[in-house]
């Protein structure tokens, strides 16, 4: 917790209420210390927090903030688990709640346009209306912004099938950090005039630009739904069936697995679900067309095959669906109650690694004397790995998490599949990305952000 | 034409030599005058080819370039359409021909890892016998080359459904402007460590880096594919038709349209093909189970309806296939044969303006007395829109087209969707992108190549 930069300038305090009016310019500490923190653990006290409701708001914000060199961090509604949303230099948090309009659901040409504030599951509910969808489906879908989800290139289980927001991203009205107003990409799915800044801005974790609008291109929404609980012996055959599953032409739109301390854990909490000598649970969804299912179900079935297969239950039902998905939903929970401190990082390997992934997890359990429980997205190779202790095991916690992300590395995986780095994987970055690579980034940084005002000291880190 | 830099200064070719012995390295004016043009009107005499072998002799070959001030520029199979692949500004063609190894396909994580001069379609023959595909299928796939597809973006008809380049490459490795080794992204289907610079370069069209070896994603092919020759009345009707079908979930594989101009060109070459009163045609591919083919083929059926449908023909037998696209893959034989020369231009509009994109090109044949035949990939919105006249109609045509963009940017669509800019539409991007923007781009440009050298004249115009 660090309380650096909390003076605000009287000069600056002035030219924001001149933007911003009293009412959307919060300057006592007790309001300002609940945009302090995300879902990390980071917490870090702004100098001012600002609300404001539209374009010209943020960019005369960024002006201020830039003129008496002030830290600026755009914040969404805080569900981020990596500290992008912290202002842990101090300085100006800019909120998006006030920008929260849905400007547009365009049916006839599957897109939506949107003010960064507006929530997941607002943006979900309007292009629902017209049998439409956004892919992107974090767990914090009814809080988390749509503009957050951008900032950190948010997913989820559909993403597999329908891609993650970058994919689903046409383009964008922002802010750079030099106060100039732009606009990315197109209103169409295709376009190849110029380079592509829509996608580099997605993803950058507000050190490019403030996003003020996105158009995003939306799904039709499938007629119905199949679940099915598949319970395996071990890793290695849960493993084997998602490579089987993915070489096939019917792409789950879930495809979710639960390693052998996962499914011990739901079995303490809930006995009776699954079969005894369950080593690995996959959840797997496929959608479409209802008189599709059955097909489909077929091929998923024909392609998991008997290797350590134990239970196959398929239902198109959606309180059967419920019920299946039941030991999925009771891992959170069971997790919370276990362990008051959980490390729960969102690595990827490739699929046909996820065995070897496994087994380090194992040894590095015994090593570190650290309890891990894995699940995730596993047809994307990218599994939630939660390290479980109590606050006095946060060294070895942290050893343990070290030696997770060089495992990881050493298995041609990356850090972090939908999290992001913020502040709490900053100090890895490194392990991945190279030098050149990093100093490539840092110089496209200072092109939108010359004074290096837009979130600072996050994702990148600083140079050695 | 130019011979602009023709001279290549005796170091730089003793250099060059060095590199690439004396077989990799062509100075004779008739063999670099077969690298000096691409499939678009441009040709330049660069002062010298070289053909490396590995990311060591390319990051050579930048030295070299960077040491003498030398413009390169990369070329695939001079396939492109748009220019981007001529030495217009002369200097050193780097060709990628002799890097044309497939290193990896790994089903197993549904990636494959090819050298840039592999072609599209030899990627595709491996994959296949695999059981997968690339996406991208741009007509000249036979000799195109990956790193082509990659530099320009390229897509087909294939991407509506599985994307373009951009959506189907998981990594990067490359050799920047500064003469860096740089690898971007992951072999992973996730990942948000960094900037994501991999969609960066990506459509680049070879200003950014020389791609040395790209990690692209594969798909699995469908069991099998059904084919719907669809003949309205107008091209209002086809388009109202094409809007209903991307409204529900069964997304085609192709979904292609031809417009009045397009039916009467094939109906004076093939006769009898086409219902009495056609003004539009739409082919629409469906693939993925044998047994979804049936619900997908009714699923579209429902979605067009009778709304000036005149004759709807589906099959799923290969044959009759092949005979349906017969009208379609008549045009481009019969475009050649009316017209000798023929401005093919790829524009995009949101698929709802697609009738009024067509009447205003047809008030734009009246109005500059050209005759236009547009069709393409109306599922994105992409037209092909080609101006047909002789030598001598030059500047009616090109008169024409700075009008066909201006109706295109009013309807908020894009001038090109798959072909790039290049030299060709160079002059028309900033009736697109802003100043602010275009400066942006131009920065990002000078991070990845501080000294200029790499396809000068391309893509992004100069300052005003």
């Amino acid at each position: 917790m660090s309380e650096t930069a909390d003076a605000l300038p009287a000069d600056a305090a002035g030219a924001l209420r001149q933007v911003l009016g009293e009412d959307r310019l919060l300057l006592d500490p007790a309001d300002r210390w609940t945009y302090g923190y995300d879902n990390s653990r980071g917490q870090s006290l702004p100098a001012a927090v600002t609300m404001p409701q539209d374009a010209d708001e943020v960019a005369s914000i960024v002006e201020v903030c830039r003129r008496f060199r002030l830290p600026l961090t755009t914040r969404g509604r805080g569900t981020g688990t990596a500290g992008a949303a912290v202002p842990s230099e101090g300085g100006i948090v800019l909120s998006t709640e006030r920008m929260d309009r849905i400007v547009k659901i365009d049916p006839a040409n599957r897109l939506a346009v949107v003010q960064p504030g507006v929530t997941n599951t607002a943006l979900q509910t309007a292009a629902g209306a017209h049998g439409f969808f956004w892919p992107p489906d974090p767990t914090s879908a009814d809080y988390c912004s749509v503009g957050g989800n951008l900032a950190c290139n948010a997913a989820g289980p559909r993403a597999l099938k329908y891609g993650t927001a970058r994919e689903n991203t046409l383009g964008l009205e922002a802010v750079t950090g030099a106060g100039k107003r732009i606009r990315t990409g197109t209103s169409t799915t295709k376009g190849v005039v110029g380079l592509d800044l829509t996608r580099l801005i997605v993803g950058s974790e507000g050190m490019l630009a403030v996003i003020t609008e996105a158009t995003v291109k939306l799904t039709p929404l499938p007629e119905r739904i199949a679940t099915v609980r598949a319970a395996f012996t071990d890793i290695g055959a849960a493993a084997r069936a998602v490579s089987r599953i993915m070489a096939q032409p019917v792409v789950p739109r879930a495809l979710e697995f639960m390693d052998s301390s996962a499914v011990a854990l739901v079995r303490e909490r809930t006995p009776g679900g699954l079969p005894a000598g369950t080593g690995s649970m996959l959840m797997i969804e496929a959608d479409g067309l209802a008189d599709h299912l059955p097909g489909s179900l077929a091929a998923l079935a024909a392609a998991v095959g008997n290797d350590g297969l134990l239970e196959w239950r398929a239902t198109t039902d959606p309180s059967e669906a419920k019920a299946l998905w039941a030991a999925r939903k009771a891992l959170s929970p069971a997790l919370r109650s276990i362990a008051p401190v959980k490390v729960n990082e969102d690595v990827v390997v490739p699929v046909s690694e996820i065995p070897a992934l496994a087994a380090a997890l194992e040894a590095l359990a015994d090593r570190h004397r650290v309890r891990i429980v894995s699940f995730g997205h596993a047809g994307n190779g990218n599994i939630h790995v939660n390290l479980l202790g109590t606050p006095a095991d946060r060294p070895r916690l942290e050893a343990c998490l070290e030696d997770v992300f060089r495992e990881v590395l050493a298995l041609k995986g990356t850090l972090s599949g939908e999290h992001g780095i913020g502040t709490e994987k900053r100090r890895f970055v490194s392990l991945e990305i190279g030098a050149e690579e990093l100093a490539l980034m840092r110089a496209v940084k200072s092109v939108f952000d010359p004074d290096g005002i837009l979130n600072p000291g996050k994702g990148l880190p600083e140079p050695a």
